[in-house]
């Protein structure tokens, strides 16, 4: 049942980097995401086509996006970057970006205070971004977040996952990433939402993305092996911190990962070590020390 | 399947303080464990009596026992304290002890490294100590380590756990404590040890004592519930370390274990403010932070 390879979505680069305060300079944002295909990642999202004045971290995107597009081997069919709406859509386009990442919420207060619209609003602006992709061959991955919690609904939230996964795979959207987005999930939650979207997702259409809040993130990937699942979302040095929560830890860490995923003899085809160089160098830049647990041991070691 | 309750022993005023370099003074102690009691754990293992030279940070086990044997509704039949050998043995007993803690190692070049001595002869001692309990109505805790792992042997360690399980149950042992004692166990091994411990020991007399050295700990807790486990090992703050890892985290965060088991609905009768504020305070004494990614929620919140 536990997948024998596992495909490790890398996020630093975007949803890492976003939730840092302090800049990242273009250079060492392209040397990052150089070093994390070295280290054997093969799919690593880019970047985000956002409103420069929303996130200023992410303003380079299209100088980016235009330097590691040249980096050698690196599959730009296999590297997404996000869009936020039609507009970030054009602007990833032009840039060359061949395939993009669109997100909801299954939360009515999270999406109004995220993207300023309800979630049937926001599903109508995706199916949009979706058809112009189909008509130019661009893939889709999907996120839903606040699948497990939301900041400020709580545990339950108020919209409806079948619907919202029933509409993104109508769309073509070729996966589906559930974010933890508070990481309060525990493993039980994953058990209850994965008996439940496998009854109608490929489970191959699943990806699961946890925070570590908690420290639980581990538990859940752990939990989620056990129903198939083969895609993770994690970003390396665990960067990125949480919004909702003052010095708590963000994504789960590509370390933490890597390191359970190769004590399970599961497949994954990633360094550690240069994975813990690549962000050790980031996060020397930004004065700050990793979170991973499986970083401080490797970096001390 | 799950237990609707679960037993937290508290570790930290030992195992914790025992791997800390800065020695922390034995008012601090008694404060500390003051608080823990007041945050609602009733099981903690209160100090150790072993050789001044050999453990710094525990010389002052009879003045901190004898303070907090005063503490107002702490029941001592349920606080262990650690002893070596007979010697140490003895002196617990003439401090007024009621339960003790015996260890031993499934690895051969463990127990050499850390008591000098063969898996035999520590359970030669051990069981001459056993005897002695018996016969004065002492109750034993017992410790093997190394089950998952060993910093000399690797994760397939020397020794028969069975037998040594076995052995204990047969010297009147009530608890056995499994450690996973550099933290390398997944949620994986812990399914295979305890599908074979549980056909020859009572789920009730097993505890698990783990170590988040590569943010495993609660995946094996989950693990563990799974199986019916209803005993953990944890310490206040996480404090301790890992002498085997530098920068590594050492026992598994009572903080962790609690958020855990509260979003489980699993009853534990611990306060976490309280806890965090307990370990806190020492930490600050100490001049560090916790590793606990859940302390640094709430103490940051």
């Amino acid at each position: 049942m536990i997948p024998r390879k596992v495909r490790i979505i890398e996020v630093g680069p975007r949803d890492g980097l976003q939730n840092e305060k302090k800049l990242v300079p273009t250079l060492s944002k392209i040397e990052f995401i150089k070093d994390l295909h070295a280290a054997g990642l093969s799919e690593i999202e880019l970047t985000s086509f956002v409103r420069a004045d929303r996130i200023p971290q992410l303003n380079d995107s299209a100088e980016v996006f235009s330097a590691v597009s040249k980096i050698d081997g690196l599959d730009l069919n296999k590297c997404p970057v996000l869009v936020p709406n039609m507009r970030g859509f054009e602007n990833a386009i032009s840039a060359g970006v061949k395939r993009v990442a669109l997100f909801t919420a299954t939360s009515e207060k999270f999406n109004k205070n995220n993207i300023n619209c309800t979630i049937d609003e926001s599903l109508k602006k995706l199916s949009a971004v979706a058809k112009e992709c189909s008509k130019q061959n661009i893939s889709i991955r999907g996120y839903i977040s606040t699948v497990f919690g939301c900041p400020y609904e709580g545990k339950k939230t108020s919209g409806d996952l079948e619907r919202i996964i029933k509409t993104l795979l109508d769309l073509g959207v070729d996966e589906i990433s559930l974010g933890d987005t508070i990481g309060v999930a525990t493993p039980r939650d994953i058990e209850k939402i994965l008996d439940n979207v496998l009854q109608y997702t490929p489970t191959k259409k699943i990806a699961m993305h946890f925070h570590d809040t908690y420290s639980r993130a581990l538990a859940n990937v752990y939990a989620s092996l056990k129903y198939g699942i083969a895609a993770y979302d994690t970003s390396a040095g665990g960067m990125g911190g949480c919004p909702y929560a003052k010095g708590a830890s963000g994504n789960l860490a590509t370390e933490d990962l890597i390191s359970l995923l190769t004590e399970l003899d599961i497949e994954h085809g990633v360094n550690l070590d240069l994975i813990v160089k690549a962000s050790a160098k980031v996060l020397d830049g930004l004065g700050s020390n990793s979170l991973s647990k499986v970083h401080q041991v490797v970096a001390n070691g």
